[in-house]
């Protein structure tokens, strides 16, 4: 199968990241191809980033409509619903893939993510996948982006902090790391904590593989009709 | 990795079928064990059937504690929890990750399953799981679950007409098999009406892979400690 | 006051009309600018166009920010989140205003919009506002917004069989016309059925109006930053 | 347009600051009256004196009902549903108009209000009439109503710790002062904290404008008939 | 202990009809004393009349303020808040008394009330309370409370309709009938249709009975602070 | 009436604790029996006990099946539906009993349960019986079960701890004791803080009694069919 995973943000070195993650979780028959945008937001934080992105992120997706399934780099899923318009395949919100994933193996998860104000947009997608029940809370490590690049000591511990407060206070029995630039952080703080740790993109690539192998696309009759 | 598929009623016939639908969906080193209880009842339908069922359900699931991951065969999730609690790796239902495969392509989803008596507990499931919030409707094709054997055509236009009413009257956009006795007419009903049509089972066994293969297992820190 | 009022397709006869009523509805004082982008979807149907709309939207409301408060003339409110963000000013949807003022008017209120695939659309959008909790449908006329102008008699009877069922059936109180395209219809309705029937644009601009008398703009600390 | 605006206790100086915040914010051409019943408590604090002060009030609405619009000066909108069985035009609540107002400019907002056991009947309004979704928080100063005339100094700076607590800890981006007596302090507050700070009375006033100006009347088939 | 039953009418036969009710179904020790306002509306139908009702309600209910416990012996618990201020044993509407029983005895149950135009304040106080989460519906006979004693069985025929829908279309497993004056039909109906039929008055009595004979009191230190 | 009073798990020290509760708060004219499964868990913590005690709780009950009543004497509400399901009479959990005699007193009450891998299973069951909408806050006190009994005063100050927080950060007004084992402490806790500190067990029994006195029984049309 064909996998098109798009980064919604035209970073380069975030496409090639995201781009690891997704090869080394894929099966070995997948084809991956990871892909930005040709112009765009540098990253995509809060609702004016997402609006200013849709229109790349739709160019690029009409040039792979073969895709098999189409997964989504960003954490507030960018573009979902539209693209589920214009491919035949599944496609995937690694924000959404992490929820359900999250939802499979606790009774409860929290969600650590960047910046304050990407809060209400996690927030409203939970509502509206109802996924909202299973979380026991979203919390931002106050961690903009480009610094789990430019500084990862400070960033980590930043998200301890927060992983740490989610354990204690919210109930929390996984973390799902709110940004795909934590995905390298997964298995550490897993291991360090000793509880799941959900990272979106590797999520998002098994179910979409998943979905796949059991022949399910996009129903076309309803809101998706393309 | 070896996956453990638990049929939870005592039907040695409904336990090949099963197993049967979990094998054409495993991938080829997916190593399928599916088992039944020593005693139980011989169908799950309704709260005493699956209080009964719970002891043979734990016994006989200890006696495989090695699986990698487990898929729980009944529509309603029997055990779920407890299982969680024993097992070490992923146990996933076959209701819920119909609910989760359905909320990743169609907005709305209704769920046609076999009595009205069922109706209360999926929807308390719903509930729990998060997911109502995507459900367009719960309804019964009033077909026990043995005539969906023994009297096929006649179950299958009783659920015809249940799934012409929830794509006319509920807004669904896809449709979930409420019961792992209808498995086998998941492709024709899908070509029939057009419609994305999700089987529990398959659905189980693909996530359950998914979800092993990124190293994911059941949280133990909180209600599902063992 | 500057208001300005965007209508998100490039249909220049509906911007006309929009116009129109915007102009009927506003203070003599209030100075009514409505544009349309210079780019985009003919008209706003599901949430492909709503995609492909915002950059053209963004853009033209960038070469008026100066605007006291700005309108959005598309009953999804297309844009509206990513408006705030560069806007200094009070952005107001057609939808959301007129679900504001329907529940200051009844307990419960329905919507009558074009076509199905639209539902979901604006069922998340009430749960977003949090004002589901006093709608009591969202009903489907079955007419596309040309339809509307190319042959009104036939939109008007189809629009009145659903306001007619709101009533009978919801426990409707008022009713709310969930389209820029139906607001001349608004006053025969409202006379024939004897309830408050609503326009989202004069609301929306009687809305703004409010908002800017007393000082309030948009807050800029949060998901709506600049 | 006659604007009744009622104040539910009978505390004449109340009724005065009343009339001169709701003058302040009405349009030159709205003439607006302000009332307070013949008899009844002094100040509305909970269940108790809402239910003993509706004869008084409807009785002073029933004076009026020539009114174009009346708004109710009480947070927590004592009356709202019978005094909309009798007056024929828009009746609006001043907590009502400052959750609808909050709701268009941010994506959420908390409340500060004078006492704890206010907090339920507030919190009860806002499931009501829906806008819970939206609010971040209720919160109380522990300051009595008299006390933020007889003791200001002391007033403000128990509100202002609420406000801090309600933008660091809630996620608040406005804030909703929740009560008729703290409308003074919406300026200087709203410039203190660079956040918009909504007051109820000066809200009710413009949208009940709005709503008489493009011709909205509450429905009178159903649980409001007269 | 001294009951007391409080007609929030003034209407002496449906006093007499709720006093003989209440004494049926107490128990021999209990002295219950039923009153009706020495003014107010004849009957509560909508929230005109229940304002209208209140200062007659707790005038009386103040003469008795030795009442170990007070039954509100209309459907919409009219008072029941500003009671429970005042009050020093439980105070318990009927309304509240009913979904409650009906809540322990079924999955599901359905209202049917009087008039449709109550159907909006029976709906919110089941969310006030909760319950709404296991209600299937609230219809309405169409059948005015007086008619219930004037024509008795046209009343019980429209009665008999909205209870076979409710049991065939809402899933209802029990019905709760919406108005003290058809606390008569209760056997006769529960006999007819084969399931439970739930009077609030019997249900409020002994629930009342209940909470005092094991020394709970209303709670003084929030809300309900006298 | 027979009581059926039915202790979840086999340790006969607190059989015959709950028994002296149940007999203490019983009419004099009620038979109280209280039993306890032959085998099955020792005392009953999180979903693998709630699992593991359902055959014994169903077998014990089976051979009381001529109880006019039975009450189910574990907070999480241990088989509740099942036992619904082959019972004649009214079932009542003590969780439930105690929800709803909280809900009828108090605005807001808060859990304190023994611990915190108990509050998911309380959290869930408040949802689905619909009464979350009352709970301000489920906490655990970290006390094990047996500690009850084995270290009395240590356990009490770590209740007292809860309480007193959820007095003062949970808007509660009264206080559920979430474990049958803390029953004796129910009325020096209610004097030692004002408040009224709620039972499960007693509040359980006369509710049992109350609905057999007007006649109700679990209906067996629906989810609870035999």
């Amino acid at each position: 199968m064909k996998l098109l995973v798009i980064n919604p943000n035209t970073t380069t070195s975030m496409t090639q990241a995201i781009d690891g993650v997704a090869r080394r979780n894929a099966r070995p028959e997948t084809r991956v191809i990871t892909v930005q945008p040709d112009n765009g937001p540098t990253s995509i934080q809060g609702y004016l980033d997402i609006a200013r992105s849709l229109d790349g992120i739709l160019n690029i997706a009409e040039q792979h409509n073969d895709a098999d399934a189409t997964v989504v780099a960003c954490f507030d899923d960018t573009g979902l619903d539209a693209l589920r318009c214009i491919m035949d395949g599944p496609v995937i919100g690694i924000g959404e893939a992490s929820f359900h994933a999250a939802s499979m193996i606790a009774c409860r998860f929290s969600v650590v993510t960047t910046l304050s104000r990407s809060i209400v947009g996690i927030t409203e997608n939970l509502e509206k996948y109802g996924l909202a029940a299973r979380c026991s809370g979203v919390r931002a490590a106050e961690v903009p982006v480009l610094t789990l690049q430019s500084d990862p000591d400070a960033a980590r511990s930043r998200i301890e902090i927060e992983i740490e407060s989610a354990l204690k206070n919210d109930g929390a029995e996984a973390i799902v790391l709110g940004c795909s630039g934590m995905s390298r952080l997964t298995d550490s703080l897993s291991a360090q904590f000793g509880v799941p740790v959900i990272d979106g993109i590797s999520s998002a690539v098994v179910m979409a593989e998943a979905l796949v192998s059991i022949g399910l696309k996009t129903s076309k009759i309803g809101a998706y009709a393309s």
